[in-house]
């Protein structure tokens, strides 16, 4: 009997298959990049075509019945140990086979295209500042998204089965308990937190902060971090993101203020961190699920911890102060520990990417509760402005003045990704925990760290994290890497000890 | 009978299959125009296997035997006169599908994937100023362009297989007394120009122009000529190119030297030439060979007219110096005469896209007769630096002082674009022509360009070449437009008024 109609020959199959279904991926993500970044206006209508008809034909081959055929041939005579590659590839390509046969052909193609133009609405209607132009495409995501729930099918809520595609098994029911829960320890916490920020003058890093000046400290940073700028680059856009265009192509984007370097810096080091993650992915698995993401969750705790974990600890300022200063002569005012303060200074902002670690998740329950309702048809999109206002002031204890600051500020809606912003929230406790771990793992840690050397700790999130791929389902990462499955117990104690770094602030 | 299976069947499944071939065609062309614009360089190898996939899926899809099918019903049974819209798609399609299928798919992939990785080698090469670098891909590209011209067939040359690509008809036989005997014309006028030029100080442009204000003031005339920056952008590359992403999407690249605004500014009028025709083709036609240009000896003709018989004309400066002051406040060193005389130049250059009107096509001379030979296997590659600068010694009396200036400055070889270059002197040729018949046939032409008022010009080229497509051959393309097929007439005659506009440069 030849191998190729052994179990060894069904996974050489699958593998080309699924190397097929990358590149055509790949090419998808390069033109939608091009989309947010460079391309011009009157080409959107015609782009929405290229990316529905990728996106179509990567969804003919994953449905395709030789895929089932093989994957059947895989699990039946398979001689693969449970956690070896082979095994964790045929077990996500059979998941990804069965959530993808649900989805008929034509309505993959309808969502990418509804999703592809819709982009460009809301992007003309939060810069028109206008609810009204978004409305009708909204209400087409929403209805999309909810026959999409239809389709995959669920137990209690349809917004599970949108939530799972982000965090595979999470269900309303159990993260509702997280949040909650989370909100409410939060609550105190976010309350003195800003008292004391009351200290520190909401426009202390005001100032003059030339834009190539910020491109090259910003690229120091990620450079000491470990991001391979041989292997991706930096763009602006509205609405910064990191896309994955190849195994060596890391796409990241950022957004400048002149009048305050903070706003790239840390989006820059919020980016790196998902491109370090890609970066550590293991090439030589490359277009399997063994070299891919496990979760948006774990996704986001890469960025948060970088951003955050690292990069506003007062120790990474005491380091990177007069180095910054080389760039950004604007920051020769103020000492380590002020601007220290004046990065984590807290406050109960309106813009969710702006947002302090002590309100963020607040700006995602927010999003949760009304993107639930919406899924569950409890809330019309008309009435979407007047929710989000309303649990806006309830929450955060202010009006917002605009949509812009309001409901429109978000890309994610506009792209039918429901189900996503539960996932930032994930990834702040993630990023909480495998720090932690991380400390308490590697001694000597922190010395590097202060001497700007990040080696042992992209080390190890390499080996505990990246080069696992999907190896493990994201609560057992958790559990190999920190010894026990996501909770919030590490970024409360994180976030206590962060209040006392506010101090420095007020004194000028 | 059903529609389905009759002639009007057949023809909507050629267009609908020609549609698909469209999407992943474009896609390709956006991959391409990342690849030369943005892409960091370890992506280049995981660049090439998206494009040798997406070049043989084209294939595969038009050389599937449904087409060969749907094509014989169109042919035999089609109710369309001979100049309709179906009947020109029908046989162009024919043309497409004829040459695809004499090429072996895998063949298509590896051409593709070694072209693709070549370019980067090239342009690397380039910036070492290494030919040694270069030897193994262009020896790589030079087997395939010749196993190529085998699978599509010849009568004399091998090289009239490449040719045809690009010039559909063009043979060597008919090209070289045309390119023999227009260097023979042009030898006197060059030496004439060149010796007039000698009162023009080489360095009479040398100053002052920021980037910024060359690109503002380069949008403003391309704005003038017609060029919709809603459907396309200009980008900074190496090699300036024109690339087409959709019905919408013309993306044009230029190269910027801070002490000449004149590179950056005859790059970008050239390459709008390019844009403005790809602009003009009709959208209702996307898709199909209607909405295609009809060669690359008439895409060219659209640069060389904007950018040379409109650019470089004593009354453009007279229109826009004022205005272009404004933007390079260093221009106001000139009158526009002397503009004009430093712009059209003359002098035997080492570089081909910086050479002047008068010797330029001694350049394409030059690469005609090495690629000729490379090709018939009358020269190896190893020895095409030293042909080269014996050649380019010969032709222009000057000695080539390295390959960066000599073999290497060119992109398209590395591309495997044998059989391009002389397109490029039969775009000079019906620049000419056209521009002569568009004087003629339009009264008070001159005018209204003389006020800075395109739309006149843009109507007649967008009524006689845009709108036609592929609907005729380029001959007689050029003689419904001209009265008569190509010849180097017009250029010549307008080359000769040329030398009087050398006058003024030494008037200072």
């Amino acid at each position: 009997m030849s191998t190729s109609t052994g179990p060894d020959g069904a996974y050489k199959n699958l593998k080309r298959r699924f190397h097929e279904i990358t590149l055509l991926e790949t090419t998808g993500a390069t033109l939608g990049w091009d989309q947010e970044t460079y391309m011009p206006p009157k080409a959107a209508e015609f782009r929405a075509d290229q990316l529905a008809y990728l996106t179509g034909r990567v969804h003919r081959l994953v449905t395709d019945s030789d895929v089932d055929r093989w994957l059947t041939v895989c699990e039946k005579d398979g001689p693969w140990e449970a956690d070896s590659v082979e095994a964790v590839n045929v077990r996500e390509w059979r998941r990804d086979c069965d959530q993808s046969v649900k989805l008929p052909n034509s309505f993959v193609e309808e969502f990418e295209k509804v999703a592809s133009l819709a982009k460009n609405q809301w992007a003309k209607a939060r810069a028109d500042n206008d609810f009204s132009q978004f409305r009708d495409p909204l209400a087409r995501l929403v209805d999309l998204s909810r026959k999409k729930a239809d389709y995959l099918g669920y137990k209690e809520s349809p917004y599970d089965a949108l939530l799972d595609q982000y965090e595979p098994g999470m269900t309303v029911q159990s993260l509702r308990p997280i949040l909650d829960n989370l909100a409410k320890a939060m609550a105190p916490l976010a309350r003195e937190a800003a008292e004391k920020s009351l200290a520190i003058p909401g426009d202390l890093l005001k100032g003059d902060y030339p834009i190539h000046g910020q491109q090259k400290l910003n690229r120091r940073v990620a450079e000491a971090f470990g991001f391979d700028f041989e292997a991706g680059r930096i763009d602006t856009t509205t609405h910064p993101f990191c896309t994955e265009l190849g195994p060596r192509d890391q796409r990241l984007t950022t957004r400048y203020d002149e009048t305050n370097f903070a706003v790239s810096f840390y989006g820059v080091l919020h980016e790196v961190g998902h491109g370090l993650y890609e970066q550590g992915l293991l090439a030589e698995h490359y277009g399997t699920p063994m070299s891919k993401a496990v979760s948006l969750g774990i996704h986001e705790s890469q960025s948060r911890l970088w951003e955050n974990k690292v990069g506003r600890d007062p120790m990474f300022w005491r380091h990177w102060h007069p180095i910054a200063c080389e760039y950004l002569p604007e920051l020769k005012r103020f000492t380590p520990e002020q601007l220290t303060a004046a990065v984590n200074r807290s406050s109960p902002s309106m813009i969710r990417v702006e947002a302090d670690e002590f309100f963020y998740d607040l700006h995602i329950l927010l999003r949760f509760q009304i993107e639930l309702q919406l899924i569950e048809g409890a809330l019309e999109v008309n009435d979407v402005p007047e929710a989000w206002n309303s649990l806006f002031e309830k929450l955060f204890g202010r009006a917002v003045p605009d949509d812009a600051h309001g409901c429109l500020q978000d890309i994610h809606w506009s792209m039918g990704g429901f189900g996503y912003f539960p996932t930032y929230t994930l990834g702040n406790l993630n990023s909480a925990q495998l720090y932690q771990a991380a400390l308490a793992q590697n001694k000597g840690l922190e010395t590097s760290m202060a001497s700007g050397d990040y080696t042992a700790l992209l080390d190890w999130l390499q080996k505990k994290v990246h080069h696992q791929g999907m190896r493990f389902h994201p609560n057992q990462l958790m559990e190999e890497a920190t010894g026990q499955p996501t909770s919030e117990s590490a970024q409360l104690d994180y976030l206590k000890r962060k209040i006392t770094h506010l101090d420095a602030g007020a004194a000028s």
